[in-house]
This record gives structure tokens, C-alpha cells and sequence, in this order.
């Protein structure tokens, strides 16, 4: 069994609206100064796989057909743990 | 400047229906036996302080007043970078 988690966030080429107001917001709390602001998802699972490499390629396949929608976002894959 | 990231999820004590309805969604894609998924946010920003202690300091006040609901969300702060 792994842990792994995948983030899903929008590509670089997307423009982030909630970002920006969220960027704004940030500052006006006045707790010092904000900038670059970008938002994502991320999806923790146990996968049961026998390896490393099995257990990435079932986060991939998943990520590719549910998690993510690949025309605006990216994602990457981590493995968190061994248990 | 430093980049900071913030993931922000439900507490443990949270039920979080919605990531149950993915888990039955992701197991339905017959990729491989998935199972304790939990799901959650991030939030990555550069933020203007002298030193790392400063920067985590002003992302900690940011994730209590506004990235994270306090009363149903834990949130972590991670130091991604230096720039």
C-alpha cells in the first residue's frame, strides 16, 4: 500500500481570477505584502500496488482521467509513504 | 522575498462527502484499489520579510484570518523558496 498525492493546479497559460481577488484580499489584511498568488487542488489515497513505479502509473492514469482536466490544469504526482 | 505554500484541508473530525463520492469514482475506474482519500487546497505566494521566521509568520496570520476556516480546516505552512 502507498500514500501518494497528486496536485491539480491551473497551467501557467490560464488566467487565475479567483488568484488575484484572493491576492488583493491577502493584502488589505495589511499583514505584510503578497504577491504571485496561485491556487490548487491537491487529492491524497492509499493506492495498493506492489511497487513504486505501479502505484505512481495508477495515480497518473487516475489523474489523467478524473482528477484533472488537462486541457486548463497540471498535475504531479507524489508518493508520501510506504505502509 | 520567499515563496511560501499553504495547504489547507478539512480536520480529521470533518466528514467530507465529496471526497467519498471521488473514491467511489476513482475505484469505478479500474485503475487500481484506491482507498482514504482526502482532499484539500494549497495556496503559493511570494511574501516580502527579512528573514524565513518573518515570512512564516505573515502566511500563519493570512491562513487564520483568511485562506482556511478555522473552525472546520487545519492549514500548514511549507517554506518553498528563497528568491
Amino acid at each position: 500500500m502507498f500514500k501518494v498525492r497528486v496536485y491539480v493546479s491551473y497551467k501557467e497559460s490560464v488566467l487565475d481570477p479567483q488568484a488575484e481577488v484572493i491576492e488583493g484580499a491577502m493584502n488589505r489584511l495589511n499583514q505584510g505584502e503578497v504577491s504571485q498568488v496561485k491556487i490548487g487542488k491537491f487529492f491524497d489515497f492509499n493506492v495498493k500496488a506492489e511497487t513504486k513505479e505501479e502505484a505512481i502509473k495508477v495515480a497518473e492514469a487516475i489523474s489523467d482521467q478524473l482528477l484533472a482536466n488537462v486541457n486548463m490544469e497540471s498535475y504531479q504526482v507524489e508518493l508520501l509513504e510506504e505502509n
